[in-house]
């Protein structure tokens, strides 16, 4: 019953799209208002498509044929701090270059990575493995994979990827052009470019400049190349076309980019463990770390300092796990959801002979794996969080790292690789930085005491009981405080060189070591492995059984006329709908669209609602009046839509029915955050900062019109 | 440029009209859609405001010609109250009467009052005042006033009242028929009647049942009379409709009723001194308060359940002061806004000659007297208050008593009087009920150190510092502790049949009374009897004022050709508008309706969200279809209008454009709560619960079918 009152689109558009199914989604599409050809959008070398582009983690897109990406600001954030000084503080700022020359290289690790072709390798990748046990066929996957990208990869030009889909149904082989010299061109001032902040995260209304621009540069042979002043900019064979058209709400929206991970096609027992169970724990044990924090950081005003991005982070997972909690709680019955589903598929399955049973059969045997893995989840996850940070989790690198550097390169634990040793050397440098031994033994406590109190006798891990001097049976650990100060005071990998020298010891001199946290590191490893190895035989039988479910999944949905999109992998893939608004809670919505005058009413002057000055006075004079919306009287700054879109697609373009740029997606609204498991239709929205907004700022703002100009827009 | 997205409204309509002023308005209402004769809305004698009554500081109506009224569930709750024992708690399980037989007799306070005549006694209650000095005016008009109610009362049968229009330009003397015998006839349970409790009041959206019946009985002679098994009912000239037409957003709606009091003509420094001085003071004073109650009765329950009801009183005050700050707050300078209105009279005055420059003086001399009031504000605040309470303040109603009790009965204060007794004498009773000596000491303490930290030296009351043992000058009290043990060891106020024996006791008898309360009363009596005289004689001034303002600001109305709406004054008034939302901010929009759906939502099964189990199986199961809202898919339950209400409109009826009966009024938004000052049209809503949602309930849920037929409605 719960029908919005102004409700423009009947339902929203479920599902994360692999753009060769576009075509199946016709009609669809149609329906929804779409004005190109369906088949457009499966050609990833024609526009719009080739002309969305990853920055690894974000999604952006070319938007002029010198090679102009816009993208989201805070996903071109690294550029802006990484050319800012205490004397040039382009944070506060912001930054408009004026011409080429100006432009500003971006931080050394920038990529722009330009998708140049999908393969399918799945019969390359799953040939013969069905006579592997668990073990033997993780590896097997994995050593396939590897060589697939070696074989494809071109070194300082070419990236290649395997992407698994329906958790093993079918492998992609994806390659992309590697852009290294990356600029930035222009980013507004934090002020407009993360206007809310943490505070609005997650949220609507929302009233955040979430763009920022970026360029392309190549050799002059038009291939990729370190930064050189001698590079040019890139011309990419389509760029985006921003629209001119007014957007209104009901209009036809879509969204190109790359998702990165959701657990839509999970078994009901997944469901209810994440609800009942992981997403609980994990609150209680974040806001507990928190309170430990807070209490050991009291007065000391350096270490609260050291913890501050420890602090940010955690409240941001702590939201994102309350989040999924609040959606799931919304839901009548969210568990009944997936079992509905199951049941209709296992109905089917048993009407389909031998082969169904066979597939049931699966199915089966795929919940006593999940349910095997369940039986030790306390211990998986106790154990794991107690040596996973901190100083006894930089013993545990250091000791592994040892141990990893005696094989060969290829044969290496990700995370142990030639190319790995930079980031490893750098966060062995950077510890210090969110380090105070005080606060970090006693969340090291709080952990531990999770650890034994949580773990059932039948699942202890000896060696830690031992270490701690327990029995598996004692569910509170005596004599905790005079244990870690030992381990405290007879370590010494609170200091960078030690941690850095350490970094090039050998095995055995780390086993010789006296410091107190190696010793702990080294008494843990074995059971560390022997977890680490039956994980993976676990993984490895999971891998053998996921794709038979899916099968029967897409199958199902197929003798219903119904296609599957898969599980979001960070590969391609496009979403559709309209733009929307939700009711909350009945008697209010939420309504499409935000403005200028909602940016005045946010002001307070205190960060994160400061506004400056010059935007100030450009809404007050009523500047940029051809950037407004008739109907709201005002510019519009953010919308909703009821794409579905999760993290990775931050920067996505926003297009419509003509494939035109209306919009940069950039976050979902609160309700959103369960959609990673369920896609509640009437309460799942994204969050696109209106292409308007961002031109008037640029012409009444910031001063970027010879940007709209190269955009092929004009301004005042 | 915050325009609502879907505002079907241009705008909402400020005003109360007395219903003689509606002709004036035709053009208004017939573009709001009215389908009646504006001049219908004058006539006292015929429907719809004959059927409009009075509860005594609620409204209700007639809706059959058998005598039935509505009016709101907290409107009648006192006959509800009444006839509850633990035996028969209809309370929690509500009531209806299936014949008159069943009818319960209300409290014996209960009176229905039916408006015959408004008068207008101008003359006879202005002529000759000019010559005399404030006290002396101040005396004249309730002597006046007073004998006009003598002359125009019949005891047991007609109430007459003298009325203040426009401080004092205009008096009317308003004659009532007084019911005596009120029965209650049908209540919800408190589950649906106080549906969101305190939680939601003056919130949207709102899913309160806030209805109640009642019947009003008659002697066989059809005169007033009191209770009798032997009366029968009322038979009124007319009764309102129940509409059976839809209702919808951007419907017209009016509601007729008798709002309490408003101060919408203020001057521009009486508004400032709200917003900067009395406002905030008071929060303040009141959150200490709470804090000083908290802290007080921590670990007694007793005591916590003695102070239950002050802590409920004063947190009821506290939210509709914070929200008339709130809303100041979201207005752009609403002193700027009466300096406006009043700058524009000014230059308008200032071009009408001589009689121009009169008002124009008497405008200046408002403005000294306000500001002489405005001087000795931080006295009259504390001084009142410290002695305003509690034990301090019954010592002082005992002395007072004595004083009155002394002068023949027409000449004693208001509250002293003959007819006071029974109020005075129960009050004393109850008095232990709410009393706690521990508590009501540390509030004393807090009033009394407020007094001496706020009243500048210059003002300070000479016999109350030295009770306390300190001079003008000191901020502090030293050894306050010490002199309030004594006041509260050295009386026996505490103790009822002393409380009651005293107020049989003579002035001089008190005098000489050893009581520490009473000796600190009598020393204080001189400075209450010479502030009360000075506030008179200021009040006289000013009543001989205030109507040369509002007589200009009427002409200049008149002038542009719109009548002006005086302040309310518990007179009959007519507001219209339209069903409208509105925007509390940017992105969102309070939308009019809420539904059955969200009764259910809301639902926690913890007061106040709890619901009726056959209410919710009523709803799962889908009942009453017919009472459906086609926009909706769902029975509307309250909605939002733009009609200009406040306290005392309670029970209002809400009519269509057809003067058919589609709601009654029971609150407003939170944002309405400075509306008794400054209308803001975009923010300022009525709240109605739906007769549909009421309908539905005594028809689906309370079965209450034949009182739907007694209203000519159809049921299942």
């Amino acid at each position: 019953m719960a029908v919005a009152l102004v409700s423009t689109a009947a339902c929203a558009d479920e599902g994360m799209w692999q753009p060769s199914q576009m075509p199946l989604l016709s009609d669809q599409l149609k329906a929804r208002g779409l004005e190109m050809d369906p088949a457009a959008l499966s050609n990833l070398a024609g526009k719009p498509l080739d002309a969305v582009i990853s920055l690894g983690g974000c999604t952006a897109s070319f938007v002029s044929p010198k090679g102009l990406v816009v993208s989201n600001h805070h996903c071109v954030y690294g550029a802006v701090q990484y050319n800012s000084t205490p004397d040039r503080d382009l944070l506060t700022k912001g930054f408009v270059a004026k011409t080429l020359a100006d432009e500003l290289p971006a931080e050394p690790n920038a990529r722009i990575y330009v998708t140049q072709e999908i393969g399918d390798v799945t019969a390359r990748i799953t040939e013969g493995l069905d006579g592997l046990d668990g073990k033997a066929r993780y590896d097997t996957v994995e050593s396939r994979s590897k060589a697939l990208v070696a074989e494809c990869e071109e070194p300082g030009g070419l990236r290649c990827n395997v992407y698994n889909f329906h958790g093993g149904l079918q492998f992609s082989l994806i390659r992309q052009m590697e852009i290294r010299d990356v600029r930035l061109v222009y980013a507004p001032s934090d002020a407009i470019g993360k206007f809310g902040g943490d505070v609005d995260n997650f949220e609507w209304p929302r009233h955040t400049g979430d763009w920022g621009f970026l360029r392309a540069y190549v050799g002059k042979d038009g291939k990729p190349a370190p930064y050189s002043p001698d590079n040019v900019p890139y011309q990419p064979a389509s760029w985006l076309t921003v629209s001119q058209q007014p957007l209104q709400e009901g209009d036809y929206v879509m969204v190109t980019g790359y998702p990165g991970s959701t657990d839509r096609y999970r078994l009901p027992a997944e469901v209810e463990q994440a609800i009942d169970w992981r997403y609980p724990a994990m609150v209680a044990y974040y806001r507990e770390s928190l309170a430990e924090i807070d209490r050991t950081t009291a007065g000391d005003k350096a270490a609260a300092l050291k913890y501050a991005s420890t602090v940010a982070g955690i409240n941001n997972v702590l939201k994102l796990y309350q989040g999924n909690l609040d959606g799931f709680a919304q839901m009548d019955n969210p568990v009944g959801i997936k079992q509905a589903r199951e049941d209709a598929l296992e109905t089917w399955l048993a009407k389909r002979g031998k082969q169904g049973r066979a597939k049931l059969e699966a199915i089966r045997e795929l919940e006593r794996e999940l349910a095997a893995g369940r039986a030790v989840r306390e211990r998986e996850l106790w154990f794991g969080t107690a040596l996973g940070g901190g100083l006894s989790g930089t013993a545990v690198s250091l000791y592994r790292n040892a141990i990893e550097q005696a094989k060969p390169d290829a044969e290496r634990k990700s995370g142990y690789q030639d190319r790995d040793a930079p980031r490893l050397a750098g966060s062995m440098t950077a510890f210090d930085k969110r380090y105070d031994p005080k606060v970090d033994q006693a969340l090291m406590a709080l952990r531990l005491q999770r650890y034994a109190s949580k773990v059932p006798p039948s699942d202890r891990v000896e060696a830690l009981d031992r270490w701690l001097g327990i029995t598996a049976t004692d569910k509170t650990i005596a004599g905790l405080d005079t244990t870690l100060d030992a381990l405290y005071a007879g370590s010494k990998l609170g200091d960078a060189e030690t941690r850095l020298a350490l970094l090039k010891a050998d095995k055995a001199a780390i086993e010789a070591s006296g410091d107190a946290a190696l010793k702990l590191a080294v008494a843990m490893m074995p059971t560390v492995l022997k977890a680490e190895q039956e994980n993976e035989a676990r993984a490895g039988r999971i891998s053998a059984l996921r794709p038979q479910y899916m099968e029967a999944m897409i199958d199902f949905n197929q003798s219903q006329g119904k296609p599957v999109y898969p599980d979001a992998n960070s590969s391609l893939r496009i979403t559709f709908g309209t733009v929307n608004g939700y009711s909350p809670r009945d008697g209010v919505r939420m309504t499409p669209f935000t403005t200028l005058d909602g940016i005045v009413a946010k002001t307070t002057g205190k960060d994160p609602f400061i506004t400056p000055q010059a935007e100030l006075d450009a809404i007050a004079a009523g500047k940029g009046a051809q950037y407004r919306m008739a109907s709201l009287g005002d510019v519009p700054v953010n919308f909703l839509s009821d794409v579905d879109t999760t993290g990775g697609n931050s920067g996505s373009p926003t297009l419509n029915a003509k494939g035109e740029l209306v919009g940069l997606l950039f976050d979902g609204n609160y309700e959103s955050l369960s959609a990673g498991w369920i896609f509640n239709p009437e309460l799942t929205r994204s969050i696109h900062v209106d292409t308007r907004y961002m031109r008037w700022v640029m012409d009444e703002v910031d001063h970027a019109e010879h940007l709209l100009t190269e955009m092929g827009l004009p301004n005042d």
